[in-house]
This record gives C-alpha cells, sequence and structure tokens, in this order.
C-alpha cells in the first residue's frame, strides 16, 4: 500500500515553521505497516491544489491531507475537493451543531465562518474533532483513500490515532505493527550496534537505533496478525536485549533519566540534594520538571562562584586554594556538604569546566569532577562518598547535559544498588578508570 | 521567480526525522524575494526521482534538490540527475583532488565508494563543499536553474550560503531582502499586532510577528537595491517601533532574557544570586548556559522542600506554618536572604504551584509569588524589595518558563533602572495590580 502525505500552507511554504506533521503521520502509518512514498507541502492555492489532489489519487492508494479545514477565505481544502473530484458540498447537521457547541464549551460565539466547516464534499465520511472546531473527513475516490484532516498538530494526532488508524486497518486486515523503545545511557551507538548486531532481527521483530544526546534509543518494531502477536514478539526481544545490556538500559519508552530517579526514590523514601558548578541548576532542573519530584528531592546550591561554595557548602578558602575549585577534593566537600545541610539520603556534586574558556594546561576545558555522598539512611545499609572525573571534549550545552545525565544516572545506580561506575561512553571520551568502589549502597 | 524544493532520503519519508532543510532553504531563498511554491520529499527512488526532476523543471524557475550526494549506492541523485536530462557524467579532476584532501585532513583513507562523489552531469557548475566530502553541482536545464546539495543541515547550510545564492543573486540583478528580529516580553501576540498595525508596511519594510514561549518576536523584513539600502529602512522601522513598544523589547536577534541580563550585570559589575521553590533550578541553568555567566551570577539555592527553605534560606518555621510556603512574605524572606548569603547586590526568589497537583481554594495551581530584594550596590543608590503575584493558568513546564522569564525580566529592569512591574501579558493572565514602587533602583 503506497501512501502519499500533504500538507497544506503558506507558512510552511516560506519556510516560517518546520512542519513536523509529515513525520508524525508517516510514523503512524508506518505501524500498520504502510509506507509512505510521497510527502509535499503547497501553498493556499486553488490551482496547486488541485493539482496535486488529481496526482495523488492517480499514484498512492492513500491520501492524508492536512490543514486549510479552518474557518478563513484561505481554508480551502473541502472547497477544492469537492471542485477537483466533481462532488457538491453538502450541509451535515451534526457537525454544525458539534461546532456551535465547542463554542459554547469555551464561552465564545460562533462567527458565520466557522459554518463553512460543517459543510462536506458529497460521499465524505466525516471525522470529528473532539478538541478543535474543524471536522475532518475520509472519501474514497477513484479506489485512493482520502483522509483530510486539520493542520494543528495536537488535533492532527489525536483525529489520525483514533480515526484515520482504525479505518485504515479495517481496509487492511492483516498486519498490525508495534514498536517499544528501550532508553540506553553509557553506550556509544556503534557500540550498541555491535553489541546486538546478531538481534538485529528476530522472526518478526527489528531493532531500530536513534541518538537523542545524550542517550541512544533502541526501537524494537515487530509485525504480527494482531496487536498482541505484535507485542509478545517484542516483549520476547526486549527481553534478550536487556539481558545483555543489563543496566544500561535505564527506562523504556519516554520516561527520562530524571523521572526514573524520581519514581525510584519515591518508592524508597530517599531524598535528594544536590551541589551544582558548571552543571548551574541543571540536574535541580531535570528532577523537579517531573511532576511529583517533591516526593525525594529536597533541593540543592548553585554554587558557581567560590565564595558561595565556602559560604553555602562550607568548603574551606585553603582547599580552593590549594587544589581549585575543579577539584576531587572540593567535589567531595560539596557532595558531603550538601547532604548534610538539606538532611538528605544522598548528596551528588558536580564542578566542571564546561567551555568554552576557563580551561589550562593541567585542568582542559571539559574537565568535570563529580562526588556523591550518601548516608546509612533507609535505602543504604552504610555511609559511603564516591568520586570520579571525566573529560568530555564538547560545547558548553552538551557538556552540562552530558554531567547532569551522569550525576542522574549515578542516583539511579544508588537506588538500585549497582556500581558506581561512568560508564562505557564516558571512559571512552577520556574518563579515568573506575577507582576501588568506596561504600556499598543498598546490598 | 517560483522555487521548489525536493529533499530525498527514505529516513524522511519514513518520518524518523523531522526535515528542518525545506524550512532552511525556504527562508534562505526569501532573503532574495523568491517564494517557494512547492516542498517535496520522496524516497531513494530512480522512478520517483525521475519523475520529481522533470516536474521541478517545467513548473518551476528554481529547484534546490538536498541529499543523495553520498557516497553509497542509495546516494543516486547525480546518476538520476544524469539520465533524466540526457546528460553524460564526467570526472572532476579537482573535486576528486579535495575528496582526498578531505580524507587526508581528517586522518582517514577515502574509500573507491568516495570517487563516485567527484562525478558530475555534462554542463554542471561544480558548487565546494568546505566541510564535508559531497560536492554539490549547478545546472540549467530547460529554464530551470537546479541546484543539487548535500542533505546534512551544516553542509546545505553553508552551500547555500556561500555558493546558491551568490549565484541566483546575479542571476536576479535586482532586489535585496534583509531581516531583523527585535524580541519583546509581556505583551500578547495580539496587542503586539494592534499597537504596531499601523507600521505593518513602511515603505519597503514590514513586520511579521512569530511566538516563542514566553516571548513575542517582531521580524523587520526590508527590500532594496542593495543590503545597505534593506538595512537602511530596517534600522528606522525598528526605531519607530522601539519608540513605541518602549521597554518591552529587550533585545534583538538572538540574544535570550538571560543573556541580557549577563550582559548588563557584567558592564555594572553586580552580582546575582537567586533563591527558587517552583522554578527548580530553572533561572540559575538559564542563567548560567550564558557563557561568561561567572561574571555576575554567584550562585543559588533550590529550596523545594519546606525544610530547605528554613535551613537554607533562614524562613522562620512559624512564618511556613502562617502564611504556607507560596506566600508573600515567604518570597520576601528567601530574596533577602539569598542575597545576603551570597554577598549579591540582588537576590530575586520565586515560589508557586507550578502544578499539575497541589492547589486549593485559596491557593489554585498557577499561583506564583516573586520577590526581588537589592542592596545599596553599585548599581543602585539604595537598597529595596518589591514582590508581586500571579496566576498563570499554564502546564507545569510552562509555568515554570514563564516564571523564571519574569524573574529575569525583573533584573534587566533593576539594572537598567526601570520600574519592576510585571508586563500586560501577565496582567491579562491574572496578575495583581502592581504595588506602590517600594524603592528606587538606579536613579
Amino acid at each position: 500500500m503506497k501512501a502519499e502525505i500533504l500538507t497544506i500552507g503558506d507558512e510552511v511554504l516560506r519556510g516560517e515553521i518546520v512542519d513536523s506533521n509529515k513525520a508524525l503521520l508517516a510514523q503512524r502509518l508506518l505501524s500498520l505497516d504502510i509506507e509512505c512514498h510521497y510527502q509535499s507541502s503547497i501553498r493556499d492555492d486553488r490551482q496547486d491544489m488541485e493539482e496535486a489532489f488529481s496526482r495523488a489519487v492517480e499514484r498512492s492508494d492513500v491520501l492524508l491531507v492536512s490543514g486549510g479545514l479552518g474557518p478563513t477565505r484561505d481554508d480551502i481544502t473541502t472547497e477544492v475537493m469537492s471542485e477537483t473530484f466533481g462532488r457538491p458540498l453538502f450541509l451535515d447537521e451534526g457537525s454544525l451543531e458539534a461546532i456551535r457547541a465547542f463554542f459554547q464549551n469555551v464561552g465564545r460565539e460562533m462567527s458565520d465562518t466557522n459554518r463553512k466547516q460543517a459543510f462536506f464534499p458529497e460521499g465524505a465520511d466525516i471525522l470529528t474533532n473532539p478538541v478543535g472546531t474543524a471536522p475532518g473527513f475520509a472519501l474514497e475516490q477513484s479506489g485512493c483513500l482520502i483522509f483530510c484532516l486539520p493542520g494543528v498538530p495536537r488535533e492532527l494526532s489525536l483525529m489520525m490515532d483514533e480515526q484515520v488508524l482504525p479505518r485504515l486497518g479495517a481496509v487492511l486486515g492483516g498486519t498490525r505493527v508495534r514498536a517499544r523503545i528501550l532508553r540506553t545511557f553509557g553506550i556509544g551507538e556503534s557500540s550498541l550496534e555491535n553489541e546486538l548486531s546478531d538481534l538485529a532481527r528476530q522472526g518478526g521483530a527489528e531493532i531500530a537505533f536513534r541518538t537523542t544526546f545524550p542517550d541512544n534509543l533502541l526501537r524494537i518494531i515487530a509485525r504480527g496478525r494482531s496487536t498482541d502477536e505484535a507485542d509478545a514478539q517484542i516483549t520476547e526481544l526486549a527481553g534478550v536485549v536487556r539481558e545483555r545490556l543489563g543496566d544500561l538500559v535505564y527506562a523504556e519508552e519516554d520516561e527520562s533519566m530524571a523521572a526514573t530517579v524520581v519514581r525510584l526514590f519515591s518508592e524508597q523514601s530517599a531524598r535528594i540534594a544536590v551541589a551544582e558548578s558548571c552543571t548551574g541548576g541543571l540536574i535541580a532542573q531535570n528532577l523537579t520538571s517531573v511532576p511529583g519530584a517533591s516526593g525525594c528531592f529536597v533541593g540543592g546550591v548553585v554554587a558557581y562562584a567560590n565564595s558561595a561554595k565556602e559560604s553555602l557548602l562550607g568548603v574551606p578558602e585553603s582547599m580552593l586554594a590549594e587544589f581549585g575549585a575543579v577539584s576531587e577534593p572540593v567535589a567531595r566537600t560539596m557532595a558531603e556538604s550538601v547532604r548534610q545541610r538539606f538532611g538528605a539520603d544522598v548528596g551528588v556534586a558536580t564542578t566542571g569546566i564546561s567551555g568554552p574558556d576557563g580551561g589550562t594546561a593541567d585542568k582542559p576545558v571539559g574537565l568535570v569532577h563529580l562526588a556523591m555522598s550518601w548516608g546509612p539512611g533507609p535505602a543504604s545499609t552504610s555511609a559511603g562518598l564516591h568520586s570520579d572525573h571525566f573529560v568530555f571534549p564538547l560545547d558548553r550545552l552538551r557538556h552540562r547535559v552530558l554531567t547532569a545525565q551522569v550525576a542522574l544516572d549515578w542516583m539511579r545506580r544508588w537506588a538500585l544498588g549497582l556500581e558506581l561506575v561512568g560508564p562505557s561512553l564516558l571512559r571512552k571520551l577520556g574518563g579515568s578508570s573506575a577507582p576501588p568502589f568506596p561504600g556499598a549502597p543498598k546490598a
């Protein structure tokens, strides 16, 4: 089955917005094993639209159109569909009522121009829009299934899932495609591919790789005669992958590292505090962006200037003078001190040189020291203090992002009773070898 | 002049990546006043490519093709161009040499497959690629100017600017288009449009509006016979706009609010400290993401739990019990205390309910108290303390982003000696009326 996607709107053609609707629709089509052969964008222009509609119907089995269903004069998708295929417009009373109700609901008055949105080409099957005013419609024309959807991403996404995919699924009868994402941190993309090369295809399931810095994601895709059959294949392959990668897989689907940490710590009623220098609040910000972070995150100190390290975290002036702010003793003192001052179970500290300036021969741009201190709290049997340092040859932004992720990964590892090693990716990027593990979090 | 953009690659069609190349190319074309009428993406498929090339040459004056110039078997753009238009391939020795040199430079060996990248269709004008191995080429076919460029965004962008635009400019002779962005915060998009409706078009210059939450951007575009002429028109219109909007314009081009604050405070050698509850480190993170933030940012406390407000910022337990953590007295104490403990000139505090849970009848989700304290430092004549509260009916993420931006805007206003009012947008969203200004920063 050959699909085609067409988005309509001057703002796309002028490059004012990056059109992500096409990628969204193409991905969803793949879940039914339907491949998209053509993606196009055209202006709100009658002739261009007629040509595009006619060509699509000739060469494709499925046509998804997004945009041009609004109430303004520029919105002419319905009208041009009607003209192109000689299907007169009819008023759908149900849709008119729904549009009226929508406006009542948000306390605004329905304007006359919105009436236009209740008209459809003859033979159209109406696709309701539960979150906006513009209904869509489906049409079969010369053997091509046409679906016209609004351009607003939220409405488009919902209607694609609830209206289009079930209809296409019913037509196809056959194959179902499902996918699951495994999130890994600490292993490079090529190592990951090597590690799993013999598993790339297993029966009906396969693995695809994607990097979203600093994580590498695995997407396991499986086909089956039913979603259950496809899911079963995914579960089997995911099990093998997890067995092989061990603790490098930190979560599934869209659970971030921070969300994983918040979940694990909240479950154990363990409390976190952070002392950040080079990450400048990023670790705190990652944790607090997770709803429910207050279940485990007590707070943090952003000790950017040396004076702040002294006054807020009690780092001795003599230590700063002797070792410098970016040093192991300072990181360890920061971690220990922030844990105690906030009354937390775990304290984590970062101090480094994110650049672009500030490096020296001894301490290059990219150097970072991390430390983690923990008390004999609910989640660990004995207190401990661990530190390590790395050199990440990255720009300022990515240096901070990667450092924050290592800190969060240490928290995760502590909560799971795993060793606090920096992962292999970090080793490759120039980190030290792991020092003997100085304590034993949670037996 | 009618332009068309064609990107080639299976990964786009599968929706694995959102193709931003098309928007980039369309924007650059507009700088020469060339409008893009069609954007399409097709797979690495010989027949689809032939059809797309032929149709483009028929209907468009300019065709930009991105992708398919690499060394792999899938990369067939050059080959298909050659076949479609009956132009045999020739080997360009200069390009071969450049590819060889590129590999030498990065210390890798050139593979045989890379040789293919030195072949071009007869009549092609070669476009050198200073940052990658794939050269591009230009071709005139049946009155259509074709430019084939690599798909890697960095290479594409550079070659578009250095190779394609000058060639198109030479053909066009005439008009040059220039643009400048004015960044505003604190005024809604519709208010902004109303405020400037009479200026929307002034001679050769016009204003376009774009929202990137929480800012609203104005883009002033002007046409002229030279870039100098266009720039002069922009400068004139920008002056009128700035006069009218006053301090709502906080910066130009891509200078963020945090970067503006870092610049202003560093110039005055004034020092900032922040006490964050609901923003959870976001203000610190915004400031420290600016290179050179250490010139003014001392540090901050993320006082998420009440215990942290007490122990790190000295908020009395009785005050928390009487007024609650989200209250004016607590915000004021946090601001005052963080300024003193960090030895800063200015202390800013946030405490609020970002949601999704935690609201009450008295204190709904979305409520936030902000406070700012300043000493009689280098930049102000007398000490002072200001506070205000708002209700932002937004989701958690945007609540935090908007609150952080208000805090940063207060810093900017303080450094410029402006009143610390919440801007009109915020009033509309349910903020209180401005209390009498309690102090006079910088005469």
